[in-house]
């Protein structure tokens, strides 16, 4: 009983983080607790392009979603209003203590992006903003490549569930795939 | 209140578990929820040896920790009693769906290990379980390679926390980091 009013004090404050996600002026907050969200998957410099990787570094991307909207995907397949999914970059190394081939994550992160769901905010329904050090940010225009691709690409209502493994089983089972991922 | 009300079910079955986390003749039960334990970190076939991957597969790991342990560490910078660390593995792919580059992570488990602390129960104070489609798995010897190597290399009280970034800075500042990492 002690275990799990401890978590439910780590649930409460999560779940009333959705009642404020916005500042005043209409920048989308970073959630503090994102870390503690529903983990979906990670990738390593994952890239839709064949051109060579420029970036000069490599970066593991991990991918969380708040656990309400997750719940609701493993009911009906597909994502609530208010989803936001959070891809964190971190970098990604080789050799350190005793780890010597494959890699590892290390560091600070080295950038944060959410995805979000609000179809009374957004045009087309979902909106993308990147955060650098910084406690808020504003959406990226619509105009993005993100969005076009997302649309065209993303296996369940413009998101990537074809790379989450545990989401990819349920979407398939509940037949909310589109057709074009 | 609504959202509140739905993770409190998901959180009391997940703390619920601790109470029975053995079956009646002495198995490690792998914990039906534990992709929705805290996420701490993934890597890619990481190795501790100098000699050639001969694995003849990519693999990704994914870290998961029970939550209450998880809020002790925070808390304390160490695991409390019954810690139960979850090793998941999962094949990496490099073409798939739109991706061109880099690795995402695909199918079904390749296998599932678990850390766990009991020092009633274990010499040493942790053992170490196997699980490969299996719901429950014995306790590797305590001759095996893992317990030795842990004991040595571990950075907080036999564990890898050097490979967890968000656990490493918390290490850190609360001076629980052993010296031999």
């Amino acid at each position: 009983m002690k275990h799990l009013l401890i978590s439910l004090l780590l649930v409460s404050s999560a779940a009333a983080a959705d009642d404020s996600a916005f500042t005043g002026d209409g920048k989308l907050k970073l959630p503090a607790d994102y870390r503690e969200w529903i983990f979906l998957s990670s990738g390593l410099d994952m890239s839709y392009s064949k051109l060579p990787n420029t970036m000069g570094h490599s970066m593991f991307d991990n991918i969380f979603v708040d656990p309400v909207s997750y719940r609701e995907f493993l009911r009906s397949g597909t994502w609530p209003e208010n989803t936001r999914l959070v891809m964190e970059m971190r970098g990604a190394t080789e050799k350190g203590s005793i780890n010597q081939q494959g890699k590892f994550q290390s560091g600070d992160p080295m950038g944060v992006e959410i995805h979000m769901k609000d179809s009374a905010r957004f045009p087309g329904g979902w909106g993308f903003f990147a955060f650098s050090d910084t406690a808020a940010a504003q959406q990226i225009p619509t105009t993005a490549d993100c969005y076009s691709c997302h649309q065209q690409h993303g296996a369940v209502n413009t998101t990537f569930v074809q790379f989450y493994p545990t989401l990819l089983k349920i979407a398939t089972a509940k037949k909310t795939l589109s057709s074009n991922h």
